[in-house]
């Protein structure tokens, strides 16, 4: 443990530390400092008894964890939550893409992305992956609110709601990385859309610009029934992972979202592969497409996070939900009640986030040299009382009005349960959009 | 719609009133007028514009509806939550009985059902049916939040952690109804535990005690794998709805928690008989007992209802949880994205809930004549933006923290988004308990 420094940006200072480093070290009357956007001590609170601080925060009565991390989201689209309830993914796409061919521009999703990189925030989040048209104005957004993101260039086959045609498709993708490369609060992967809105050929040459740029890929797959028939009907009776490895995309160690609909065969090459996965238990159960074997990628080696997915599905982008839920549907899918146990969900929504994102050095725990995302967590209220653990007081009874300060990389952008940045005039643009979209009548 | 009156006690003006009446009647802009613990007047807010009241709540920006009604619960287990995660219904019991027989007295049970009524209120639940040990403490506990109540004597074949043998249990159950016979707050039935802690004699003679007083019972029943097969080894190869048909439970239209192992003939038998049923779907997953076939019910013409069950399996008493996990299951469980919709899950957690209690003419909807049971949602947190259907809003985006004002029986228990009684005491004796608790090592 490195020592705790004399001075320091920021420290806080009490409270139960649960590190969620490899050896799930806690501290139970604790302290983490901070400087220059880093951890640089994390200890029993005795140890900082000499430090001060610029900024201090009293951890006293709370959890102090590492901020969560959100692997699968379309922040923009909490435009069109609850839009399209009580549909199958066909169905659902069908409606949305509707609203979204009617509505989105950079400006829209500019408004959409900080409502929800805002939602985030509130809710603990500190770093989201995010794939969605005009990434240009995601970024923003997550800036606008201070969280880090992970995003990049989409890619789908036909123009799409950008109205891209491939060729400027791919010249604008490399616009995008050019604009964005090098920037400390970004990840960039290539992001195509899936194998059922691309073909074989698209895939490879989306491929071949990942390994161009020394980037991996985040891509749908294997999430539904539907997609299933669909891939099965557009790539001669293949399944989605034998399309990715044919088009290069499992080079990319990709960051797949759902993987619900999987062969052991399959589970076995995403772990020969490096591919990790993005579990999104509460869309894909109100999607009806089905419940992802967890355990299985588990114990082949695959890495496991935790995404949202959009809010159109969600619907909300509440990330101990998904926690609580992935839980739960282990559970009943396998008929075991200690399939994911508390501890190993709190780490799916952590370090195993940043595991999952390959940026198991930068953040996901509370250690020394980390990027400072750190969360505390009020006990006071009557559904935290009693606490005998704290991992199953946080996936099975916590929730996002529980999160009282949010730090990312740093920076506060959460403080007693408040947002730092004021969104009113996003909230009014959405308003005044959701009066639109109703007069549409979509 | 009855007229609003020139004066009332209480008066909410303006906001989206859901009355979840039969026709699912809504004001976009409505008014409430409550007068001694009644509602006298629902309807648009212009046609309360001359009516004055002693208290009034400015309803603007928030969904007015109906309290919550929690069909099934235990609630002063939340002392236990978190004691006995990821086990199934056999270990947990083994656990969580262990726990019981050390620590439950009138006392413990008074605390911890006053932090389990606290915690429900601030969720928006204004009515809930409580099953423990030492009903009069969960008596009190509810009168000291303010909260509505269906409880009544418990019964188990043993001598029970309230060390009650058989001719007490039934001498004290006796008394406890001359005690809060006719109480307003109070619904009372008999509330023999399960047919693997009864016998067939000791469930005949409940059934018995049930008729001689003219109460229904509330029971728990066809849960889980295991007890499927504990009560076949207890009753000759039989299942728990045939045991309650044989033992004349089945003539008290019983409230029966879970009803997850079901036949199509039981289902028809409920039916027939008027049983209703409390649906408990986050403990259902959490202890992988299974998902109940919700549609197959209503289909038959059976009222279900949401319930929390007790906190150390839920683990906490959230039934916008309930409300939401019960849509997702179904979602899961039949693969139709259709099959509960977001109206029929709010409506299952309010006038479904009165209707299994059969309070159907009392609570659950905001109607001129019935009980002042009205919660007032907040819509400025940015997972409520944007509005497109309020059902879908409650159903899937709404939490707990959403509630701000609750109106239980006309009296304000919870007013924006703080509890109206002091708990302060209670909290403390919880944590008191939690460390005997911890130092006994159960």
């Amino acid at each position: 443990m490195t020592g705790f420094p004399e001075r320091a940006d920021l420290l806080i200072r009490g409270g139960h530390v649960l590190t969620m480093d490899r050896a799930f070290a806690e501290h139970s009357d604790g302290a983490v400092a901070v400087t220059a956007g880093r951890i640089v001590a994390v200890g029993p609170r005795s140890a900082a008894a000499a430090t001060t601080a610029a900024t201090e925060i009293d951890g006293t009565g709370t959890i102090v964890m590492p901020g969560l991390i959100n692997t699968h989201c379309h922040a923009a689209m909490v435009l069109f939550r609850g839009l399209a309830d009580d549909r199958d993914l066909d169905g659902f796409l069908r409606r949305v893409w509707a609203a979204e061919t009617a509505f989105i521009t950079p400006g829209t999703v500019g408004i959409g992305a900080t409502l929800g990189a805002a939602e985030m925030a509130l809710g603990g989040i500190t770093h989201f992956a995010d794939m969605y048209w005009h990434p240009d104005a995601t970024v923003a957004a997550a800036r606008r609110i201070g969280l880090s993101l992970t995003t990049g260039p989409v890619f789908v086959g036909f123009d799409g709601v950008d109205r891209l045609p491939w060729p400027a498709r791919l010249q604008e993708a490399e616009a995008f990385l050019a604009r964005h490369r090098g920037a400390p609060d970004l990840q960039l992967m290539a992001m195509p859309h899936s194998c059922y809105t691309l073909d074989a050929a698209q895939l490879a040459e989306v491929a071949g610009f990942a390994t161009r740029h020394g980037l991996r890929i985040h891509i749908h797959g294997a999430e539904s029934p539907s997609e299933m028939a669909l891939v099965a009907s557009q790539h001669d009776g293949a399944r989605p992972i034998g399309v990715f490895d044919r088009a290069g995309i499992l080079d990319r160690n990709p960051l797949i979202a759902h993987a619900v609909h999987l062969t052991e065969a399959e589970v076995a090459r995403l772990a020969a592969t490096g591919a990790t996965v993005s579990h999104c238990p509460l869309s894909n159960a109100k999607l009806a497409s089905g419940t992802a074997a967890v355990g299985a990628l588990v114990r082949a080696g695959v890495s496991v996070s935790l995404g949202t997915d959009g809010a159109s599905s969600g619907n909300d982008l509440d990330l101990w939900k998904a926690m609580r839920h992935a839980g739960l549907m282990q559970c009943l899918a396998t008929q075991d009640p200690a399939a994911l146990p508390a501890r190993d969900l709190v780490a799916m929504a952590t370090a195993g986030g940043a595991q999952a994102l390959g940026l198991a050095q930068e953040t996901g725990a509370l250690e020394a040299g980390k990027r400072a995302d750190i969360l505390t967590i009020r006990l006071d209220a009557p559904h935290m009382v009693p606490l005998y653990d704290p991992y199953s007081a946080l996936a099975y009874a916590a929730g996002r009005e529980d999160v009282r300060d949010v730090i990312a990389r740093g920076r506060a952008v959460v403080r007693d349960g408040r947002l730092c940045a004021d969104i009113g005039a996003e909230i009014s643009a959405v308003r005044a959009l959701e009066q639109q979209i109703k007069e549409k009548g979509i």
